[in-house]
């Protein structure tokens, strides 16, 4: 479907924050598409559902002076990609235009039946989840690093709102209030977020990683590294210690053996007694977040004290009892289930994942003569890895006619 | 009333936080109440009503183990010195000892009411807002400064839990994220609390206040000082000038006459418009609240701006429209009126509290052969300016057949 007799793509978005409570992220932004088509005025057509911006405070008159149309779900949903924060439930699949790519956090591995769905309808999928982060024209594209340190920074946040007590050290004629002690684990693009924030506020943090680089990176960040083998005995000391002589893959923290886990756990019920904060941040990509803190180490903190689960889910989350999206109070300590953070800062969420969308988005297009096209080349090292349906995308070209 | 042979004081609390949700904080900690009795621990008794500290995670048995004893509400009325964060209401005056010192925040210019009625009850009342709060001995008294710093600390992390953006930088491969701009107006304890700690966080802040001498204080923050007469016409601004010269008494804010408040307003109005976070703070101790910003200031701020009204009240605010205890939404802009944030911070408040509570209390004694007595001596400069109702205590020290 074209506007123009010159070929055009066209991009479209639906209103998610109208679906979930917790979604108040748009995929993108007025700024984001008035600098888009600075630069690319002929060839692109934004088609943003009516209100989709509204929760994060980008309102229909600012995406038609950014010069996008704003329209009705069905009409959107007509576009030649598509870009969701959240996987699109199979309604919104069928009543997608067939050939069209669709981007999304896919998380392919575990969701085999949603891309199964996006092949049975003649749509390409890209996984952002799959994004070989490491390459150098990958970076712009990083949803996942930038909803994180987006949701760190909240975490923080949170818990110094939730916290009965300040965070810096006050002092005043009548006697001086301690700092609070905050402790992050996982200490990847959300934890080292979370660590700079508390730091900031005047905390005393401290982190931990089973990643050995870690270490340096908290250092960095003038927090001090837990010592978690220290709060087991030797003989389990042992076992902590070679977990942190390994490295999962693709920087992300591996699964640990339950072995591991029962004593990494055991050391840290024991450690985060001293803290009066815990954040955790280790979410597992497509898999039931590893439980690191069980209800003894719950009980173990003092009254007050806040925990801050990033990790929560209805799978569970790293701390046992944790529920997404609620504040439980366990024994005197607010358990915070918090998977959504990047969601309390829905501007600047929305704002980094629109640039992150729209990178990605144009990466698989092409300039021809005829105006610009979807054109997604099987030797390119993003669609490789991105790409989850490459059938589909056949299928689609010689539809289209097209030789590749 | 004695509970030894040895003339004994005793010092009792009541439960504040069952009478109002927002009232967390404890006039008394267990830790305050053990650094006391290490010093004075045959002199003083501590009565403390059963619960009164949950909500600030003091528990009775913490209470007991530093040596205070839980009681009903009863008992706990029946000690020599009672002290309450928030005024008693008629019932627990008439349940008081006759007798008995009283200290509260009475505001006693303005609620002539209740110290008449303290006095009808032969009751000694010390109103901590006439605390000469320049005096050498009276700074670790200062229970309005610790207060307001705590508050002034929420009032920051409050602005940043509700903004959808962040308050830091934010620098990413896909782009950068501009920090918040934050405007504090008001920059005594409360505002240069506020000031600090959005500072901290990585806004940009920029602050005001009529009196003179507060610019510096600002600056030294790393601060800008609005420059309030630039946004009206140049008449106007002379006016303004003018107001900044003069200091009110106390070192609090004077109250601007009507013609001034309307030219202020209309300045704050305009700039306001460029903020994307409002913290106010002006209270003016037992009067309404002076209004700074109107609808039209309001309406001015960008969509997704943050107000937090420290000074909401029922009789109005800094800001028009907000409401005590209530985030309402005007224009797409968050007006949260916050006027109990110091308890959102429950137990550093209290910690802070208690001792300036105790200080004051301690105070009003004197070490006598037969042990610790109530002595109030009229020629004290504490006394002079807290005892608000010094008939009675004569009439009490009569009763008691004391000499003065």
């Amino acid at each position: 479907m074209c506007y123009n007799i010159q070929m055009t793509i066209s991009i479209g978005i639906i209103n998610e924050s109208a679906k979930t409570v917790s979604e108040k992220r748009v995929a993108l932004t007025p700024e984001a598409i008035k600098s888009t088509l600075n630069k690319q005025k002929e060839d692109v057509v934004f088609l943003i559902e009516e209100g989709a911006g509204v929760a994060s405070y980008n309102y229909d008159e600012n995406y038609k002076e950014a010069g996008a149309k704003t329209v009705s779900r069905n009409e959107a949903l007509k576009a030649d990609i598509l870009l969701f924060i959240n996987i699109p439930n199979s309604d919104i699949i069928k009543s997608i235009k067939k050939g069209a790519l669709v981007i999304s956090f896919f998380n392919s591995d575990k969701n085999k039946d949603v891309v199964e769905e996006l092949k049975k309808e003649g749509l390409q999928a890209v996984d952002i989840n799959k994004l070989p982060r490491k390459l150098s024209n990958a970076q712009s594209m990083d949803a996942l690093t930038s909803q994180s340190s987006v949701a760190g920074y909240k975490a923080a946040i949170k818990a110094a709102t939730e916290f009965s007590r300040m965070f810096p050290m006050l002092t005043t004629a009548a006697g001086t209030i301690k700092p609070a002690s905050v402790l992050v684990l996982g200490a990847g693009i959300a934890g080292l977020q979370a660590i700079a924030t508390a730091k900031r506020l005047g905390a005393v943090v401290t982190a931990f990683d089973v990643r050995p680089e870690a270490e340096e990176e908290v250092l960095s960040l003038g927090a001090r590294f837990l010592d978690l083998p220290s709060f087991v005995s030797s003989e389990e000391k042992q076992i902590l210690s070679t977990i942190n002589q390994q490295q999962g893959e693709g920087g992300l923290a591996r699964k640990l053996t339950p072995e591991e886990l029962a004593i990494q756990k055991k050391a840290t019920d024991n450690a985060v007694g001293s803290f009066d904060i815990l954040i955790t941040t280790a979410q597992v990509p497509g898999s039931e977040p590893p439980q690191f803190v069980s209800a003894q180490g719950v009980q173990n903190m003092k009254p007050g004290s806040v925990i801050i689960d990033m990790a929560a889910s209805e799978k569970g989350g790293n701390v046992e009892g944790s529920k997404p999206n609620q504040t439980v109070v366990i024994q005197h300590v607010k358990v915070v289930g918090a998977p959504d953070l990047a969601s309390d800062a829905a501007s600047s969420a929305s704002a980094l994942l629109a640039k992150n969308f729209l990178d990605i988005a144009l990466h698989f297009t092409e300039k021809t003569d005829e105006g610009l096209t979807v054109s997604i080349k099987p030797e390119d090292e993003l669609a490789k890895n991105m790409v989850v349906n490459f059938q589909a995308i056949e299928k689609t070209n010689e539809e289209k006619g097209e030789e590749k």
